[in-house]
């Protein structure tokens, strides 16, 4: 297990992300991942960021945003990142039925994608010019 | 790349599930990716089936299904499904705004799975009990 | 496209290897994977030594052995090499309803390994002393 | 850990798919990897019918659909699925030679699938037509 | 393919970006890949900002922070930033000779992670507080 | 956990390879990664022969070496080996602030990789004839 930064113990530049992202979520504490990543303080604050700015207002809905989130580290076998955006995206109105179909998706899509991929599926003239 | 096995060609069993996946999508010819999965039938009628079960009405909309198919098929890096895909969510509403928030997610999510599982992030407890 | 060192132009130690290659193998000249490994000879006499030895005769029949290489080669999605290996297999016996069977399994423990995953399954406690 | 569905508290539809899985597999109760996904009913149904499909008879015979699912997810690195068949294909007769071969399989593929790619090899034109 | 987004038919907030690429790197024109994620200009501005930091002065000198990046993006399979890194690497002094190791190296760690994850190789006592 | 393969234990062949590794890292013990390979001897050889080549002198200096095969393992997502390898970089004189870097990079890669793959960037004339 890496040192997890705590607030307590943190020189400034994280205590400042730390706040930002308490203050952004309304929580008293920030989750482990941000404890670990803390231990590089540039990653730290440019993380922070870009994910404010990609999971910020947009053409997506907040909880359609989580559950892409959701299923892409699913897809990667991201064991932390699958649960801390499940917890994310219940908070927005997940249920267990969407979650179900969310994996459901995560497993077909892996199956067809190695088919497509074996099978060598040469691109159909109407996809040429996508995306 | 493979024999692509055109419906002229294709014995009976094979026809129908291209009858089905014609009438089912309302086009006139099905495309590459049935037609080299159609190479081994028994693996043609499974995935068809499959796919009409995961894809069809459910808790979540038809557009989030394609936009999940289409973030999982990116993260997995397959170049034909995410191609097929995209089009699809194209049919089903996703404007290009949405298709850049789609990919900017799929980049940051392999990101944060990176550093969540290099710095081997210990789950928080409150996480355990999950999904 | 990488630089193929071709045999009239190799140094002496690539033409060894090459030499063992085509003796072993019955052909004329070697593939493009050898001659493109061949820009670094290391690589080429270790990798050569290495396939000899894991591909040779064992507990597993040759025919067993090509799969396998063809399976994996399939599920890390290098094009190359599943070409290559397909062929091989060929070579040794697999016949077109084998192959379709390969690739209906690399397939589905696609999926299920996602979902397994994604689900967050515990070791059931009999394999807990595996492998 | 997610909840795993007992039997004893499983609706109908899913004890059903219990009692298939068990009469097929001669066994008292069921993994659990079928009493995770049995909390989205739909994929525990569908995954069930896929699998029996897949695995079963055909061309090639069940020990070497078990190794190729074993080298498949260990390409994939699911622990569970690794350790879950290779549960199944010692049951099918795999000693523990045959494992070490279909595990050194997996690692040579896995490099010299590195070195195909990264090293960009052009398909040879023999390979053109496959698979 | 994408539309590549021109300079001359970019908007102002994408020709902002481009010129603080070509500045920063001595360059008349950005790479396709600039051209390509401009698509989405808030991903592009993201993009070179999160970029100029990682990849900028720091422990690491830049050739080792060049090869780093062309070995993690080989590894993942990705042939543009394969192919884009290793020119980077070749204008900062990556030789022939360190080329081939650094492949040899993407290619070997392959190969011992499937060794180490399918054998499930317990954490050895003196590595459990790492990183 | 698999059988560990203790010297005690061990049948002369394993022991020959455990000696030389303990001789050539001036260690009184190996590592649990090589005491699991060890199940199979031709696969344990095979590897301490192999890395002993990849990581020996060349062009590339030994700390260089660790790094890149760390970022690799983490790329990879092998947990043991990133641990086994920041390990070996700590004692070839890493630094925290260079561990850090290392992470955002493998970081970074994975997302421009990602959305390198997803835009279907063309490579640029100028990338044709690498490596």
């Amino acid at each position: 297990m890496p040192k997890l930064v705590q607030y307590a113990d943190a020189p400034a530049e994280v205590r400042a992300v730390y706040d930002e992202i308490k203050a952004a979520r309304g929580i008293p504490d920030v989750t482990n991942f941000w404890k670990a990543i803390a231990n590089h303080p540039p990653t730290l604050r440019r993380t922070w960021d870009s994910l404010r700015d990609v999971m910020g207002p947009g053409a997506l809905d907040p909880l359609t945003k989580e559950l892409l989130y959701l299923a892409v580290s699913a897809a990667n076998g991201c064991e932390y990142c699958t649960a801390s955006h499940t917890a994310s995206a219940r908070s927005k109105g997940m249920t267990r039925e969407m979650l179900g179909e969310v994996i459901a998706i995560v497993g077909m899509a892996a199956e067809t994608n190695r088919l497509a991929e074996t099978w060598r599926v040469p691109l159909d003239k109407f996809y040429e010019q996508l995306p």
